[in-house]
C-alpha cells in the first residue's frame, strides 16, 4: 500500500509516520526546503513511541520517499493526505491537481479543520475531510465529513493503521473536536486577559482535574457517573440551570491586541520555557504511550483500538524453537539510566508463556474449562543490557512435560542476535477450583508433548539447571 | 488530625474517604437516613483506589463516626468541609452554625461551585471555597477562593493528604476549571440537539483525541508544542484569526427542554446503559489510577503531586530484618482472574532491592561517582497468590557479600503473616563506566558487610540455594 502525504509540516510528518510504521509506502511532496528535516524529526518521534504502545512489533517499516513535483507522489496512491495551509484558494488549486492526477480508486483526505467538505469539493475535487489530531503517529481519532461511499472506505483503511475513524452525520463548521477545543481556548483567553488565572494555572485545572477524566470517558459518560443512581436525566436537572447563569465570558469575542498575543507567550515561556520543544514532545509522547497501555488494559477508549489493532500483528515465524515474543521496549519500562528494570524481563518471559500457552490450545476455553496453569518458580539471568525503543524476540524450548509438571525456557534476543537474558519457568497444570496439580490430557496434552519430544533432541541450556 | 464533613453525598464521601485514608479521624453529620450507605459505597470505591496509587502503604485509617447533629461533628474539628446542596438560603445557615460551633483555628471550606466567598460569607461566616473535583479520593485538584490567610492555611493542609491547591487571584462565578467545562456542555448541549452528534460520539472525539492531551498537559502547554520552535506566539497568529470564524453556538443558550433532556438520557443509555454506575466508577478508577501511575513516573502533572506525597510515607520498622516494601497492589498489576502476575513479584523484589541499597547509602551521589549494583540473577518462588488491594510487607536478608557479589533474600508476606513468595537476588557491583566487578568500598561497604554480619546469624531461608 502506498500514502502520499501533500504538506510535510507537523501534521503531515505524522501521517508520513502513521503509514509508514504500519508498513506502507510513503511519497511526500512539500516544496519547503527543509520538509526531509522536519519530517526526518516527526519520524524520530513517532519511532520511539509508536511501535511502544503494541506488545507485538508493528509490520517492517515501508520506503519513504520525497518527490520535488506533485504527479509521482500521487501516482498509483491508495490514500492521498492533503495538509496544506489553510487558505481556501490554494486547497482548491491542490485538489484540482490531485483529482486530476491521482489513481480513481485513491482515498483522498484533506486534514483541514478550517473548511467543509462542500467547500473543499466546490470545484469539482473528489476529497472529503479526515482530520487528524497531533500527534498523528499517537492519537488515533480522525474525523471523517463528506461522501458518505469515501468515508467508509476510509474508515476501513485509517481502522487498519491502528487509527480510530468518527464520521459525521452533518458537516458543520470546525467539526466536533474543534468546536469543544475552540470553546474552552476562547474562556481561557478571556481568564488571562482578566488577569484572573495564568496559562499555568489554567493548565493545572485542566490537569489535575478533568483532564484524568476525559482522557478516558470523555464528558457525557463522566456526567452520567456524577449523576449517580438517579442517571443523567437527575445530572441534567441539576446542572441544566446553571447554564442560565452569567458564567460565561463566550458571548463576547476577546479582542486579538498584541498585548494579549504578549501575555499569553510571556506567561506559557514562564510555564514551559525551561523545557525545548523536542523535550516536552518526547515527555508528551511517553506519557500519551504510558497512558494509553493502561487502557489498552481495561479496554477503554483509545486503549481500546490499540488493542484491536494489537491482535492484527502477527508473530515472526518459528526459528527452529517457537517465537513466542517480538516486541518493542516501552520507555515506561526502563529505569532512570535508560535500562530495562529486572521485572519487565520477567515480564517478558510471562508473555512468552502466555503465547505458548495459546499454542498447546491451553486458552480462555480451558480455563473455562476449570484447568490452567499457575507458574512455580522462575529463574532469571541477565546478560545484555536492553533499553527502550530496541526490539526483542523470545523463543520457547520446552525442557519438561511430566505429570502436572511443565518448565519452559525462554531465550530473549536483541535484534543482532545477541541473547540478552533467559527466563527459566516451573508450570504446574492445576485443577482451578482445587489449585491442586492435575495432568493435562486430551489434544492440549499432546500438543504439549509434541514440543517436548522434538525439543528434547536439542541441546541443553547453557545455563540452565539440570 | 480530625475532619468534620457537613454533608455526605458523592462530594462530601469522597472528602471523608479522602481524609480518613490520610489517617485523620472524621465526623460526619448528614440528615439524610441513606448517609452512612452513600458514605459507605464511596468507601470502599476510595479504599479500592488511593492507596493503589503509591508504592508505599498510606498510614493507617483514621476512625470514622456519623453524628445525627452538627455540634459534635464539628468540635474539636481541624478542618471543616460544608457540601450541602447549592442553596444560598441553606448554606448561609449552614455556615451560620459552622462558625459558631467550629474551633476558632479550624480551616472551614465549601465545596461549592456555585457561590463566591463574597457570598458566602455575606452574613459574616467565616468559609473559603474549596472546591474539588470528583473522584475527591483521586483527583488532587482543590480551588481555593477567598481570605489569604485561611487560604493558605488550607493549602498546607490539602497538600498533607496528597491534594493540589490552586488558589485563585480573584474571585470569580463557578471559579475556573468549571467555566471552561461549562462551555464545553454548553457546546456539546448544541451538538447533540441540533443531530449533529450523539452523546457517545462526542465522548469518542474527547477521549480518541485532545482528552489524552489534556491529562497530561492542559491547553496552553499542548499548544506550545503545535507551535513548534517557532512558540506560542506564532500559534497564536494561526489560531488567532479563528476566533472570529462563526463556530461556535455560544453566543446563544439551549433552551432546556424535556426533549432535551430526553434525547440526551436515552443517548445516554444507549452509550452506557450496559454497565451499572458502580461498574463504570470502578473503571473511572483503575483508569484513574493507572494513568496517574504513569504521570507518576515521568513526574507530570497529578503525578507530580502524587510522587511528592509518596515520599511523605514511611515504612515501618524493622522487624528483625529491614522492612523494604510496605505497599498495597493496583488493580493494574493483575491479570483477567484478578491475581497478581508474576513479573509484578519481582517488580517488588526489585523495590525492596532499591531500598535495601539506599539503607547503605547506594542512592544518586553514589551513582554520580560512577558506582552501581546491577542484578545478575533472580529466583522467584510463588507460594501463595496476591490479589488487587492487599497489603504486601517484605523483609530482606543478606546471604552473601563477599568481594563485587551481593545476594539478598527477599520475603513477601502478606497482611496476615502468611508467605507469599521469595526473591533471590544475586547483584554485582560495578564500575558503571566499565560494567566490570569492581567490590564497593568506604562507609557504604561498612554498612552493608554490618548487615552481613548480622544476618548471617539468622537460619538460612527454606527454599534458598546454599
Amino acid at each position: 500500500m502506498k500514502a502520499a502525504i501533500i504538506g510535510g509540516g507537523v501534521i503531515g510528518g505524522g501521517w508520513a509516520a502513521r503509514f509508514l510504521l504500519n508498513g506502507w509506502d510513503v511519497a511526500v511532496f512539500d516544496p519547503d526546503p527543509e520538509a526531509a528535516r522536519k519530517i526526518g524529526e516527526v519520524l524520530d518521534n513517532a519511532r520511539r513511541a509508536l511501535p511502544a504502545l503494541y506488545d507485538r512489533a508493528l509490520p517492517a517499516e515501508g520506503t519513504l520517499r520525497l518527490h520535488d513535483s506533485l504527479a509521482p507522489a500521487v501516482a498509483d496512491a491508495d490514500w492521498v493526505q492533503e495538509s496544506v495551509p489553510e487558505r481556501l484558494e490554494l486547497k482548491h488549486k491542490v485538489h484540482a491537481d490531485i483529482s486530476r492526477l491521482a489513481p480513481a480508486q485513491a482515498v483522498i483526505g484533506s486534514s483541514t479543520s478550517g473548511f467543509k467538505p462542500s467547500e473543499l469539493t466546490a470545484q469539482g475535487a473528489r476529497v472529503i475531510v479526515a482530520h487528524p489530531f497531533n500527534p498523528v503517529y499517537l492519537l488515533p481519532l480522525v474525523e471523517l465529513v463528506g461522501a458518505a461511499d469515501h468515508c467508509a472506505r476510509a474508515a476501513g483503511i485509517l481502522r487498519g493503521v491502528g487509527m480510530y475513524p468518527l464520521t459525521l452525520r452533518k458537516e458543520i463548521d470546525a467539526h466536533i473536536a474543534d468546536r469543544l477545543l475552540e470553546a474552552v481556548w476562547r474562556e481561557s483567553l478571556w481568564l488571562v486577559k482578566d488577569g484572573i488565572a495564568t496559562t499555568a494555572e489554567i493548565d493545572e485545572a485542566i490537569r489535575m482535574g478533568f483532564g484524568l477524566r476525559w482522557a478516558q470517558m470523555g464528558l457525557f459518560e463522566t456526567y452520567r457517573i456524577a449523576g449517580g443512581e438517579a442517571g443523567m436525566a437527575h445530572f441534567m436537572a441539576q446542572f441544566g440551570p446553571a447554564l442560565e447563569w452569567p458564567w460565561t465570558k463566550l458571548m463576547d469575542v476577546p479582542e486579538f491586541t498584541p498585548e494579549l498575543v504578549e501575555l499569553i507567550a510571556g506567561q506559557s515561556d514562564a510555564q514551559s520555557g525551561h523545557m525545548s520543544i523536542r523535550a516536552l514532545e518526547r515527555l508528551r509522547d511517553d506519557n500519551l504511550v504510558g497512558m494509553m497501555r493502561v487502557l489498552k488494559k481495561t479496554g477503554t477508549g483509545a486503549g481500546g483500538t490499540i488493542g484491536a489493532h494489537e491482535t492484527t500483528l502477527d508473530l515472526p515465524s518459528d526459528d527452529g524453537l517457537p517465537v513466542t515474543v517480538h516486541r518493542v521496549i516501552p520507555s515506561g519500562w526502563t529505569d532512570r539510566n535508560g535500562r530495562m528494570n529486572e521485572a519487565r524481563y520477567l515480564e517478558i518471559g510471562a508473555q512468552a508463556t502466555e503465547r505458548f500457552m495459546e499454542m498447546i490450545g491451553c486458552d480462555a476455553a480451558h480455563a473455562a474449562k476449570g484447568g490452567g496453569y499457575v507458574t512455580q518458580e522462575d529463574s532469571l539471568r541477565y546478560l545484555a543490557e536492553l533499553h527502550a525503543g530496541e526490539t526483542v524476540r523470545v523463543n520457547s524450548q520446552v525442557l519438561l512435560a511430566e505429570d502436572s509438571e511443565t518448565r519452559l525456557f525462554h531465550r530473549v534476543f536483541k535484534a543482532d542476535g545477541t541473547l540478552a537474558a533467559t527466563v527459566d519457568t516451573v508450570l504446574l497444570h492445576v485443577d482451578m477450583a482445587t489449585r491442586r496439580g492435575a495432568p493435562p490430557d486430551g489434544p492440549m496434552a499432546a500438543r504439549l508433548h509434541e514440543f517436548a519430544r522434538a525439543h528434547a533432541q536439542m541441546p541443553w541450556p547453557e545455563g540452565a539447571r539440570r
